[in-house]
């Protein structure tokens, strides 16, 4: 059985499911999924503007009128290797943190243990640190790969040790992520300056920030992120204030000087083959994007990761 | 069974079926159901703005907050009385105004046959011409309820007969509505005055104008629609421009000099008991609706279509 | 002749002259107007926000769908009995006040001289002086009747004499308006107490509050305004900060606890028979005016002003 | 000694405290304060929509060009009779409610002990509950009148008791209120009616419904209110979901059929002599107001509460 | 005689011609004219979101400021050389597809007898079929050179043959373009990939991609594009949506990935000299544009078509 | 002492003054201060959309939540060298313009007495002439650097000589600029060509076009300006319409094909070490920037300019 998006539906009709792919958490069709769409909106651990728990919503209205099913580059059609279900959205607890994450870990469970790859849509990037944490009993550490201008490596801020500053040093205090397996792309801005007042330090990460994306070919970045990660499994986190803010204004914590869409689509292409065992996409605030532009950005982002799953997919089912 | 509201959702996440209602044409849930919401997302017969196709919608996810499922007023749970589905959204040809209005009647039929009476959700006001013909296949002629700021009685305009402003005049000629018992709401604006040139005049409709609404009380409203219609079936037609267009400015021709939420929800509460066989609710724009209170406006208002056939039902079985 | 709207255009399509009437200002036409539109996009007397120079091209865009040519109220067809042409939009000096009401009293000169009424869409409320300025070569005073949420009668704004605080002072001053027979409907706020220091206090006008609007009917405002203009000449002269902000947000001085459209539109009716020499209406900002409903209003009032001359001019043939 | 709002500022210009009253939290400032405005940006009490938190500094805003100084009304300049200093913004933890209310409570304190009446710029409804702590210090209990669609007195939402729909259950618990002598007006929608699971019920408030305002007069909600609050000392809190929600869009809540500007403003000028010991106005949510008319009621009503406050000294040291 | 843009009208005020140029339909104009700026309101072609009939509209109001009259790169004043008018937009019919391009044919008919050039503003894609037939009666086939994401070569969208995601295939069918010397530039999106089911597969046009324009250099691209037209007559559609989306937000189907301005003035100039014999400029969807970005995008293009109209008109004159 | 920003507040609360920095025109901070943050909301140079008097307010939001105080690429923290303070705005007369300039020169007089270097927050462009009129006294001529789409060189326009299109012809006439060591960056459009009626021509200004940026890389526009300008003190002004249209639409004029901030970034940086007397930013317009896109970008070359100064600061102090 192939689950398939239906094309023929009218865009701006009916319930908008991810690409109008089937919608359920029906045991029947977890036992032929290879990967869910999975929406946590959860948006309490950010400091400034709220919103992105209207990030999932966005994000399934913007897949409906021109994605897929067929990847031009890769040369698929990426629901003949891949059955892909729109998990829906997980419960969180906006007012309890802590709660929140045992939701989100118990939440992803049945996917882990079916080993069907979990695409996470945020909310903000808090929520790295939970679904890493529901991999990890799976596999784990992982190598993370993460797009972002900020690093989220912060140890607290004002004194809260669980945000969207704080992910990637709580997953790997967990052992979760490997940092010496792991890259950051799009670093940027004054984040990325330890604070000398008792901030640890950053972590052990590669870093290519964002001046350096203004001169790398996306093919030197590509190869970078490959001999980083090795032949570890990966874990893939998207946020998308990497991009230039007049790209993605939608977001928010908004950064000048960064990529445009043109500039990551061969970078995530260039990561086809590579053991993926995750994704999330995060910080998209509807609210700030009059223009659409960032949903759509994202709404595509995610077809490119199903690309990618259903490519490594085709190859190994070839081997 | 009874089909109920889903309340400890978290109203931003998930699909947005009218209020988390079952959205199913599943031919078990039709025998079961007493009402279905229908969305009929067509909006080519519109002249000017166009996007009323996105009105069902915008409905929808407007419903997901604040919405029942009590209603203070008749005093009763809407859904201990009343089987209410999410019939979903029909398809409709943007580009073949009589095919597409075929495939509102074919897709009506089911629910008219098992006596579901239809909520529906436009589009334009055209949508009001083959819903009237596919309830006469069990009912017909109806008294017609028409809320509105512009007759839609026209002949033509620009030689072109089957559009927003034309539906009551075809109902009628086909006999599906009887102006002798028909009443109309609201009228205001030039719109009102018969083009001298070819104009067939009005039909023989009660008109309670813009203007009258001014000073009339709802209750003498509610006389005056009530001793018209008498104990014939109705058909409930509301176009959202009846509304002030500052209170309603999401719809695609506003007109100033119309009333106010709190003066249209007495007169409609106010219908109370009167066997309502159809009810549509049409024009909303949500592109022009930036602060998005004409959706809200729309969302409560089919909720007080629902409480008016709870009402019925309820005492129908205390009878 | 007759000038005529032309109703058959696409009201999406085209040139946006006022209800797409002849855009003109050859003698010709002049020679066989009775009243002309006129812009004045002047907004250097604003202190807050400026953008009212976008008012005249968004009143003419707000004209072309749904206005007239009939007047259902005062029962007949506007332009059968009144020659209406947009005569475009004066050129103004917005870095030269002065010179910005030179050029608007000899832009309205040749208008002024054939006795054809001007109706003047602004621009902020500093242009009502010039106006009455060009006015008054023909007839001098004018009784004043003024729709506004504060009076307008300032001696300056920090030190400033001539802006959109104070045109009526300086009118007044001039001798062009005689404040005993005039009236100001809808004042409030706290702008209608004087200065103590050196304000020279408010003219001897009459004035109906706003909150007076609250509770006294239509009819009686329109006796009071009646009986208090007497058969003087008049010139009406309506700022839309008038309406309540929530009904008119797009005016740059918005006040809440005004009235509606539907409390002005019988004030206007009840004006009928009125000698009105010129008209305004002023402090449209389109850029604060999202949902269109404030450029919507103003559009539906210069209609109404056009019904006014054209019920005086056909009851005057029927004398 | 008498703090003035700088009048001769250019209202686009420099920053914005209340009125340009003075911005401070200096003891010597304190010493001389009769009230004091203060943000208290807290929204983590929201389950829909966030962004409360911006509310104090729209309101901010919205305040410096067409305030006061004169109240025309109570016939008084406001700032001869009361001091007033804008006092900030209290800092709140958003992801630790009990510490947020701990800081506000600390936060109110030098003002409680110093009878400095405080004017609280919300942040959600939550904030009510904190506030009334921190007063129940110097008074208590206080009689409530509450202005809001929404009773708040749930006793939990999904299991959660600290949030914008109890913050009246627990205050009451607490004692800080006194439900024999509070009143709420404007209670509408569905959420007034009591979840049969659980639900404690009501409490005993008096209650004018939204629906009654439709026909109810202000001066005879005035006097039900002051027959309920007798001479005990109140505590005001106004949520601007009373208001209809096309009049006040930029909220969480918003509600149809509500009150207009105009219908609120005659009730709280009614309330003038009462001995109101604080005021709260919650829920203003800017990124839902483009037009901005909610944050623009929300400045003139504190402008009112100033009001309300300075009569009542004006009478008092008149006595 | 010379028609000039009238460069020293206040660009806020007066009605919007393109550039002022004269609007006009005067034989006596169109004996003179060169080229001619039409627009085509039609978008019933469009399948998601409406709006493109406001197109022509939003591109002249943005005409209105900083074009012109000279271009800097080809060194010359574009109306010296060249007789432009704004010819107005065509009458289209919304609701019946083959009288609205019977309509355009007709209606281009009198500037296709005079040889004026038709700078058509769409309107949606669809508009390039009935364009292509009014030429075709002067010229035939025409060479394509079409930006677009997607390549409008299909032969159906649900059963329907002629919308905007069919022109080329249909104009090819009819002989009116040759598709052997016929280009591309921009394609990317699944689009360009071919339904199997019954789909007669692509056309046999050159395709620069749009993942190509990421690498390939402007002065390459027009290499190809001049070397595939070789000295064939030359017809250049131009779809707003070969953009990149964060660029061109106001089309109905945004791509990312796609082109900036910066990329794409360079190909446009590069392209001087070639023989091109009609123009359109499609899909500019205003209602989407909330920052303008896109119709000033499309102004700017209808000038930069005109200094290549001029800069050929130059040449052939000088020769 | 230091000023520091106050990192720790809560960036959604309390006043904005530009990074929480001392908001003070006291002389005990003067006495210390270096460089001053100076808004200057005048906009009466504006012939189009108004609105740039709301700039510095912008300007100020949306400096609180991610800048700072590190400069990762200048490496070093900003304030440890650079005692900053923010001046406020300067008052203007709107109304009357050589006023408005005489407020200006007397407000810088202070900095400039006290070689404070002031950064200037616009307001339109016309503010650069009275900016450097007010440094001239210190220092003259200056090497001005300007980044632009329009050289603002023009004589007049429609007669007007003191306007945002002629602020360095002004200043090079008072001998305020040294043409000979000035440079222009980014110029494009129509504008750069000469008037022939009458325009004195462009000025001996260095310019490299906006077309030249597309393929000039930023260090050899660095190598460039350093060049130009050599030893002599420069002055840096930097219009917001320099950027491409889509990435800074919140400007009054803004052109398609400019750079990208990830362009302009570089050659800012490489400025560092030059002896910079004065900044001015300008031609911000909050209304037409409803992403914030601009004003973030603003905010953001602001704190790049402090970087400038401090890096200049810290290697003299390292001499």
């Amino acid at each position: 059985m192939r689950f398939r998006p239906k094309r023929d539906a009218l865009p701006f009709a009916g319930l908008a499911s991810f690409m109008r792919l089937p919608y359920t958490q029906d045991p029947a069709y977890l036992d032929q999924a290879d990967t869910a769409i999975v929406g946590i909106p959860l948006d309490s651990g950010t400091f400034y503007r709220a919103g992105a728990r209207f990030g999932p919503r966005a994000i399934r209205l913007h897949s409906l009128y021109q994605l897929g099913p067929y990847h031009p580059i890769l040369s698929l059609d990426v629901f003949e290797h891949l059955n892909v279900i729109d998990y829906g959205d997980l419960g969180v607890d906006l007012q309890d943190t802590q709660k929140a994450y045992r939701m989100i870990q118990e939440g992803l469970a049945p996917l882990i243990e079916q080993e069907i790859t979990p695409i996470c849509l945020g909310g903000d990037h808090s929520i790295s640190y939970p679904v890493l944490g529901a991999l990890a009993s799976a596999v784990s550490p992982l190598a993370l790969v993460h797009f972002d201008s900020h690093p989220d490596t912060l140890d607290a801020i004002r004194g809260n040790r669980y945000n969207h500053g704080t992910p990637f040093r709580r997953a790997a205090e967990a052992g979760w992520i490997d940092p010496e397996h792991s890259i950051q792309i799009g670093i940027r801005g004054a984040g990325r300056v330890p604070d000398p007042k008792g901030d640890p330090g950053p972590l052990p990460f590669e870093v290519i920030s964002g001046e350096a994306l203004w001169t790398l070919p996306p093919d030197q970045v590509v190869d970078r992120i490959r001999r980083r990660v090795g032949n570890h499994p990966v874990y893939l986190s998207f946020d998308l204030d990497v991009m230039d803010a007049a790209v993605a204004p939608g977001t928010g914590s908004p950064e000048i000087g960064g990529p445009l869409s043109r500039d990551i689509l061969p970078i995530l292409r260039g990561l086809a083959g590579l053991p993926i065992k995750g994704f999330d996409i995060v910080e998209l605030l509807p609210e700030a994007d009059p223009q659409n532009t960032t949903a759509l950005l994202a709404a595509n982002l995610v077809f490119e990761f199903l690309a990618l799953l259903a490519h490594r997919k085709q190859k190994v089912s070839q081997e």
